[in-house]
């Protein structure tokens, strides 16, 4: 595995492969790397001649209150992860060369930011969307992965790639967990041990969203009572937001119709969860005027 | 000449050259080609194997009040000059090809848009970067060539590739002009012919300019009253603006001093035109405390 730290070393190496009509799958991920970010390594080397996973704790799409500077790092145990499961290339440059001035343009999310995360972290979809094209542009990749965990940043990575006509495919890879159901996140090495046995609430939570559904429910609020009842009385974390949303548009809902995305986040004294559960729905029958 | 006019088919064409590693030089126009996008064309064609030219006149970079619906269009004649000049590849997109929906993400310009054109023209330069994004993406160059006329969106391009890593270098081509110094440009055309007389007013001023600078005057103040005295002595344009900025930063100046720019812009009764010099001058010694 060619380790590369340099913008200009990567575009060179990625526009040779390029050159020798070899397809390229990007991971493109914040290091602390865990079995999501396994699986999507796994999915990539299935899938491409080249596997380019980068290892980027990006300041731009933290908030000022946020967990940038503590963010869990651990280079080493990366880059043993990233090569085990295949990577041919971890491309991990500094901030400065990320970011070596004040940028002088920059991206911004004017849509499906006001629910979910998008709310709760203002600027951060930006920040994501702004490195991105940073790191499409340094990758040149033929398909990036990302997981189904974050599924507004999946959302929001789509209208990235569709609006701006990225020659990319999105591949969005299914959460990864725990085997009592808490979804992998390199945040989860905050938990307190009590927070981490509350911890799996919030997928059965979900869980109970689920069944309910299965059992003919569809009125979003009942489903946002019923998880926000399950989360209160399991753990102590504050709730950030349960929603219900048509999805990949995030449409708040009052009906459970379509493509539906139950979503949460949560946060415990020194970490903020999220999860969610997407279900496919009939759509609902219009009504006759 | 290969006339395209979806963007799929032009992806798969450029990644075919991109294949066969050929390079690529891209001229991006309005269309109503004149002869400084011939020389943009021209320089293009030497310095690259496959020369693609875009005609989109983009509606996101005209305000409401500005001149979208008249702008001039002639396919027909673009199509021809593109042809003479050696393009390969003609891409012509329809307004529903590049915007078949509302956009969830935007490029926004942060920097340099507070002076000159930026500020006369709101959001001017973030329709202009937001599609320059959808461009590049879709053409894959690996030379851009733009007109020096539009020297703020030479700098606005500028940063635009470096801060989001587009592989691209960018070649400033210099301003093509009538015999009478009038700067080409396809807004010339809404000129009555009492204006058109009047019009090389602009060019004379900034020469006026350069020789009060070749004469010692390094005072911002005291060009800027010169530019703008001729101006109001040999037409009946309403001045915009005259800047007199650092170049490519576009700080606003004292003191020439360092790469300079002088930019004009005035409104004529029906075409808002636009010209610019640019000069090297020494830096200014520091004072000593």
């Amino acid at each position: 595995m060619i380790i590369i730290d340099r913008i200009l070393d990567m575009q060179a190496l990625m526009r040779r492969c390029r050159r020798e009509g070899k397809t390229i799958g990007f991971v493109p991920t914040m290091g602390y790397l865990h079995e999501g970010h396994a699986a999507l390594i796994d999915r990539a080397r299935e899938e491409n001649d080249v596997v380019v996973v980068s290892i980027f704790v990006n300041p731009l799409q933290f908030g000022p209150n946020e967990d940038f500077a503590r963010y869990p790092r651990d280079f080493a145990r990366d880059r043993r992860i990233a090569e085990q499961h295949g990577a041919d290339v971890l491309f991990h440059p500094e901030a400065g060369e990320m970011y070596p001035g004040p940028l002088t343009v920059q991206a911004v999310v004017k849509a499906r930011t006001d629910v979910l995360c998008g709310r709760s972290r203002p600027g951060h979809f930006d920040g994501v969307a702004t490195v991105l094209i940073k790191l499409f542009n340094i990758v040149m990749p033929d398909r990036a992965y990302f997981g189904r965990k974050d599924a507004q940043q999946v959302a929001v990575v789509d209208g990235l790639i569709r609006d701006f006509n990225f020659p990319i495919e999105l591949v969005p890879v299914p959460t990864v967990r725990e085997a009592d159901g808490l979804a992998k996140s390199s945040r989860n090495v905050y938990l307190s041990p009590q927070e981490r046995r509350e911890a799996p609430a919030l997928y059965q939570a979900l869980q109970a969203a689920a069944a309910a559904v299965e059992g003919g429910e569809r009125s979003a609020a009942a489903i946002r009572r019923l998880v926000r009842e399950q989360i209160e009385a399991h753990t102590n974390a504050e709730i950030d937001y349960v929603d219900v949303c048509s999805y990949p548009d995030l449409a708040p809902l009052a009906v459970l119709e379509g493509t539906v995305i139950i979503a949460i986040a949560v946060r415990f004294a020194s970490a903020r969860l999220i999860d969610n559960l997407i279900l496919e729905l009939p759509k609902a029958p219009r009504q006759e005027e």
